[in-house]
């Protein structure tokens, strides 16, 4: 087959491994941003920000040329960020072969007027019909950081898409021996659910600062208010999933997916920032320079809660961990947690 | 109120500190193994495994003087571990006021012999009404280390049990403003969510050593394979649970102490070594003198599962983790996990 990836990003250009290995022609295009990394990938094989060099059968395309990047693919990935995310629908999707089918690696959500939050192939979909364009589009979800891929530790996925032709086609392209692919037509459940563990992720980190600030920092690290913290993650979770319209099992990638995104990287250090007692605007300016999803993740989610909870549609007191982070982001509400509204009486 | 707490282990003895904090008298009766932790503590105020002093308002009792201990108390709570239910059954429960509520904190399941898992609550209950006595036993299920709940880190737990009454009197005796208690009358699957959870977390475990055994030992962590089990042990974990008759939210109580469990002490380090290659044999060699309560639960849950599946009313396939972890176990089969096993294909 001929896979054609297109945005030279960590996630998309980690995808070029599995496919070039299995045997596939791979043709990687850069996004109107990746020109140095395409010229880079050009002169030395390698993607800079990777320890490995591509297998044989990875072509390098700038973004120029990727109508010749396209001709005659199987598929193509979407490997932009969420900031490319008008971009890849306005110039590419509006512009690919409707027949070709597309997985896209851009993880979000975007918040309609009503309180709804739709998906990136959702949000695609309906500005592609707008010009009567009939397109579905996959996406990924589950707990895959490229590093690791590149690295073929084992790695588990859900593609997510409406067409399950497609999705089974891009799987059999994509398997790996240390890349294992499950597939569901839940798009919204699984999207949702590897968006909000970002923002569950935070509120789980928080509870670190916390016992700093309470404790001294000597304190170490403290497993029953984490885990507290986690029981109360998932709950609300399940209960936003459900709102959502998604499954059981969409929910599952996101419990996953919560339980390493709180070990690593820049949504645990926020967390535990502001469980010490740092505002918000204090935790970036110590983080100066990262990029910070799980805020804008909180935000949205909370905003379609909120939303919702006027419209009559949801109880806020379904949500008292979310909306706590909520207002410690926004309003700078001491980040201590509502722990007795964590609590359930389930008896008769 | 008085508050009997019978068996000076660390879980029961920390319970002393909520109730003691909170005004009511609290004794503390050994079990006949504790006799030295009760001079210990008559002598120092303190129990030898914890670093603070109990609060005012704790008495130390032997276990000669158990019925003494209990004259006029609102509650018992059991603190014997899984080898002590026996004798808690046969000379406590069964010589006890069957008004008294009892609420216990051994945790386990037990197999019958036609694949069914009970509770302890459910296994002292029969046992009582073989001798004609009438009573529910109440029981505890969340993560709740004993030293951090001394260290009055925010815990979260919840108590279950038949009888609504007894729940409710025994939190308010209970709740602290550390310590966070939800009730829920669904006693099986609470107790089996807390077991399963070891099981699984030795599970998850597996995935460090086996990144360790597959790219060397100065690899490090890696999160998409431990994502990866994690996300099977809550497809496998939620199964067994509706198996058990038991709720959603007490499966949420499961997967938040599995995350918990997968980071700390005994079942994580045998789990590791069994990945990096050992045989349970050697990790038990190596982890001498440790009780590793993850390779019983392992066993008596993949015992039930595999009865079940005799009797044709589970398919082996929907437990391929815990099968897995069984097999190494029991067989010192390759600790490498099956991971396609793990896919699944929902679309339609």
């Amino acid at each position: 087959m001929v896979v054609t990836i297109i945005g030279a990003g960590m996630m998309g250009s980690a995808l070029a491994f599995p496919a070039a290995e299995n045997g596939h022609e791979v043709r990687l295009v850069g996004s109107p941003l990746d020109d140095d990394i395409i010229d880079a990938c050009t002169a030395t094989g390698r993607h800079p920000k990777f320890e490995r060099d591509f297998p044989k059968g990875v072509k390098y395309y700038k973004v120029g040329d990727w109508r010749k990047a396209v001709e005659g693919c199987d598929f193509v990935i979407g490997g932009v960020s969420s900031f490319g995310v008008d971009w890849f629908g306005d110039e590419i999707l509006a512009n690919l072969n409707p027949s070709i089918p597309v997985l896209s690696v851009t993880k979000g959500l975007i918040n309609l007027e009503d309180g709804t939050l739709i998906s990136y192939p959702d949000y695609w979909r309906k500005n592609l019909l707008a010009k009567g364009i009939d397109r579905h589009i996959c996406a990924v979800g589950g707990s895959c950081t490229s590093y690791e891929l590149v690295f073929k530790d084992h790695t588990a996925v859900t593609y997510c898409g409406a067409k399950s032709a497609d999705l089974k086609l891009i799987k059999e392209a994509m398997s790996a021996p240390y890349y294992h692919i499950s597939l569901t037509n839940d798009v919204i459940g699984l999207e949702s659910a590897v968006a909000l563990k970002n923002a569950y992720a935070l509120a789980v980190a928080m509870t670190i600062g916390l016992v700093y600030r309470n404790h001294g920092k000597d304190a170490g690290l403290h497993y029953n208010s984490q885990s507290s913290v986690f029981g109360q993650a998932a709950r609300e979770m399940a209960r936003f999933i459900a709102i959502q319209g998604g499954t059981q099992e969409s929910l599952n990638v996101g419990i996953a997916d919560l339980y390493v995104t709180i070990y690593g990287g820049r949504t645990r250090k926020v967390g535990i920032l502001l469980g010490e007692g740092k505002s918000c605007k204090e935790a970036l300016e110590i983080l100066a320079g990262e990029t910070l999803e799980s805020l804008v993740v909180v935000r949205r989610v909370a905003k379609a809660i909120y939303r919702k909870a006027e419209l009559g549609e949801v109880s806020l007191s379904d949500f008292p961990l979310l909306c706590h982070a909520n207002e410690v982001i926004e309003n700078g509400k001491d980040a201590e947690l509502p722990w007795e509204s964590f609590t359930y009486d389930y008896t008769e």
